[in-house]
């Protein structure tokens, strides 16, 4: 038996701890060759492909990125896609898929799926966001990192006497600033589940001052204020072209000055939160990950993705793990409002 | 309301989490009175306590150790213990306790509630083995801590073309060297829950060699072989009233230097995994422990413990909690073994 | 006898490890009373003053930021400025003042010596600018963060095949882009000492592209290009009144974006450089700039600062000591441009 | 123009960005050929060579161990072991030697150069015990984790009240005991350079739990007591034929137990201390020693050795850079002893 195994989306530490499980189960437990796709789906679009054998993995576990390149192709947008890939498959004699990788990469899984290809996905969100699973690898990594500049940061800003806003990833979900924030002893935390009122982020601020001490909010990419202003987005054109750095971090900074007179200054994490060596945590489960994507490719249970329950690692339909978003609870949220101030 | 916290036993990262989560939410939310009792349950035994406001918790969170102090003293062993403390809680008007504590914390906490004391407890145990939660905060710091060593120890043990034999904390369950051997990519894994084959590990040791690497073997200090061979444990003293450094991990260093005439060596890790600041992950989960520990308290439900299951935060009844070890589950073990050699 | 100690300017790790051994050494070998003044030339200035004991710089030597807080309060912009500190050290009976601090509270410490204030100064840059010193703690710390970051976004650049411009502190010097540059292993190095041609930072950047590889240039915020472009600096406040992040760094980004075709991101590492735990290397150094200045105190060499010079600590005068800026020599950016590309 | 490069000796942080300013400078600048012997000298000595690109050096400064592999084989030990070097050197066409190592490696390099071949040496020594040079790659790598270790400890020696002595390297020199004994805050510190008086030791313990802390005693693995107690060292063999982990550490741990009634353990940092990843100090060390033995074979400059002297790196004639251990003065180890207690 013949697997093959792709990366796509955006970098995500772990990526490289499941295609080593992925390769030494198949290998050492089944018995399967293993060949790897380059660069997300353009890989079987165009048959680029190699063996991988246990050398290749030897010494990628703690390393980021992914030792099989990515991209965002998708087949479905390249004429002939589908059959392209299922051409390229058959001639390689590859009899399963295993792909790793977030929505977009997930959702042509599924479609492949429907049209017979075996594929098995494995979830990579550095957000978080997917509903089907408890926790997807690199989230711990990014929380980490977040939290490892928010605790340094809090020197800075007392000794400063500044305000700083920390602008952390997150579009669509809230969980890096929730967890980095909790983590890091944000005085405020913003997410884009829970429009912000800037005049009472203001007040909090002003209260953290008064308490002789500087205040560190920490603030989604995707939160925005609740009274509708525009604020453009980190990595969005501005009016001249510019690619912008720092969108609701900055604005927030700005306003933070001008409400209150203190100095207040915009950090913004951008990057760095999502490359580099995993954590044990994420190792671990991207790791059980790929062992049980194995297991599903192994059982010819296709058309799934594993997920995370507990501590279980369990299988979830694709069609129903990409459907819906995890957002932060309001509660959850709510919460974390013992902190602020 | 007036309500008493105190932390009981070893050290173990995220203590100050704990105690700063229930102060704020206990104060801000709550506006309770919160008294600090030191040194676990010889606080409470003898009177010592003080207020702790919002300015002693400020600066605690990413900190080691526990602002309240710590013993192993037990209530039930002391002379009128239990009445003695009856007494001390009604001298001070603390109308409930949040005991923070592993095993034995949480086994008076148990027993106190049966006598009618108003007892919520926090579980505390770095080698999360207790069946009632899915993880325990601390263990992802030792992890963390164990799995950097294992990625440093790498190059040395191929540089110096050596057998490395890493000793980590387990005595009665293998969590700490099953996930911090999955994550630094141990070639050998053992853990109480399963004797090992001494006959099978020097096996391991030498395919990795002939593969021309260097083997890792990562050992739970609880791991024993399996033909009974007596093995002394790091921490008990030897016939010359020496107390041990290293137990089965240099006995297992000595046996494959003997067996296969390769160069072998020992790592303790000791007291180093359970000190210093906590991994985000536990200042998150410390933190959400202490809230929800409020939250009990404030709902008057008494006698219970918070635990976490999935992402959610509950509480089981103590006495469940305490009755049961959560140990490794020989197929979670055998998932590791595809890494093995 | 009575010393005081102060500490002025920007937040630096190692201040406290400073503070700590001129406490340390003051009382335990000298027996001194230690008197800590707030916030800078503040606290003499207005009498903000209390004795600091061992117990209180018992845990502060890995902590950030500076227990006595900080300002850039200048006493020679004051009304009777000097003549006010001079009657406040009278008045708290302070033989001798420690100055820890920049060219700023230097400058004022060499002021007062030439006013009969005896005044001993511990140099403090980030920067690591001042001549008279081999290195300033801070520094090392500053660069280990700014690699760790290089070393995370190496794997996201070569994932998401962009170039990504990392801009480090540095607005006259590029002690911080060079060390961690080449720590980093930058593919372009940009300092204030060498205007630089973006067309040849832009061949370089194809030349990594051609290579299969994805470019990391590391930008100090005070290197600028040679054909006079403006460039708003990171904090600056822009034409709408809102302070900028992203000086050179989103400037080159744009640039190289426009002129390869090729995505390009800026990351601003920011205030995160300058705060938190000090490395090792700082904590020693810091700690020796102490116990030295302590040393010139207990001798009666006033008007002086200690300095590193290989492996020793020596005294220079503060006259000469704030005279001159190091900058990078052009040997050594000269040599790290065999890096480049 | 060849040359060749080579590693010989125990993992050491930084070896392989030696290796890279190597490759880079020579093949990049001077457009040499560069050559990569295998195993330390072992490598000329059998012809095990492969040429080095620069692709081959694209992703290893980070990287801890050595690309290149590593021996202790000692060429003059080998029956005609130098003749067979050099006919090596002839037959591949290698003008010149860079040799990486200790005190061994190049005193080869400097037998060799009396006879005609041509070695520029570049010093490593993790123990820093090298007179000609202020500091050698990898000490402050070892420092650096040495120190992570003992800010772990403090809190775990407070909450279990015992005394922790921890054993770093160290077996001639005491520098990486002082070092990270300063930057940890260690309560006595001890060195190879000065015996120590156990009972001076255990008043300061004494003194340390007096005053209510737990008390941190770093000691170099070659600390000796001064009455001349036999004390075996970590990896020798005992009396029973097993590999001693812990020796002066272990040693003293108990002594300190038994005199104080305290409990008291003992942990052994061992191999963690020289493997995995360099500090960014480190990272810039290693890589201009290596730029600068190309500069030293490009000007012919043989039978020398590159060495950092304050900030510059100067050569030193090998005869003269190995005759002489650095040793720790007795007034540096002074100053430290303000910070016992």
């Amino acid at each position: 038996m013949r697997i093959g195994v792709l990366t796509g989306g955006g970098d995500c530490p772990g990526l490289n701890a499941v295609i080593r499980a992925v390769v030494r189960k198949g290998i050492e437990v089944h018995g399967w060759e293993v060949l790897g796709f380059r660069n997300g789906w353009l890989g079987p679009l165009e048959g680029l492909a190699k063996p991988i054998g246990l050398d290749d993995v030897e010494d990628i576990l703690a390393r980021g990125g992914t030792i099989l390149g990515s991209s965002r192709t998708n087949p479905y947008k390249e004429e002939n896609g589908p059959a392209r890939i299922k051409a390229v498959l058959a001639e390689h004699g590859v009899d399963a898929l295993v792909a790793i990788g977030g929505e977009d990469t997930l959702g042509v899984a599924r479609r492949l799926t429907d049209e017979g290809v075996n594929v098995v996905g494995v979830p990579k969100t550095i957000d978080n966001d997917l509903a089907a699973t408890d926790y997807t690898f690199g989230f711990d990594t990014a929380v980490h990192i977040a939290t490892e500049a928010i605790d340094r940061l809090r020197t800075t800003a007392e000794s400063h006497h500044r305000a700083l806003v920390v602008e952390v990833m997150g579009r669509h979900a809230g969980w890096i600033a929730l967890h980095s924030g909790l983590a890091g002893g944000a005085n405020v935390i913003l997410v884009p589940e829970k429009p912000f009122d800037v005049r009472r982020v203001v007040e909090l601020v002003q209260r953290r001052f008064e308490r002789q001490y500087a205040p560190i909010i920490v603030v989604a990419e995707g939160a925005m204020p609740a009274d509708g202003a525009e604020v453009l987005q980190t990595g969005e054109k501005d009016a001249f072209g510019h690619v912008r750095l720092g969108g609701v971090g900055t604005w927030l900074a700005d306003e933070i000055a001008h409400r209150t007179g203190k100095e207040s200054r915009a950090v913004v994490l951008g990057h760095v939160q999502r490359g580099g060596t995993p954590t044990a945590y994420d190792r671990v489960l991207a790791t059980r990950f790929g062992l049980h994507a194995v297991d599903a490719v192994h059982e010819g249970d296709f058309g799934v993705m594993v997920a995370l329950r507990g501590t279980d690692i369990v299988r979830v339909k694709l069609a129903e793990a990409t459907a819906e978003l995890k957002t932060v609870p309001l509660a959850r949220y709510a919460e974390a409002e013992v902190f602020f101030g």
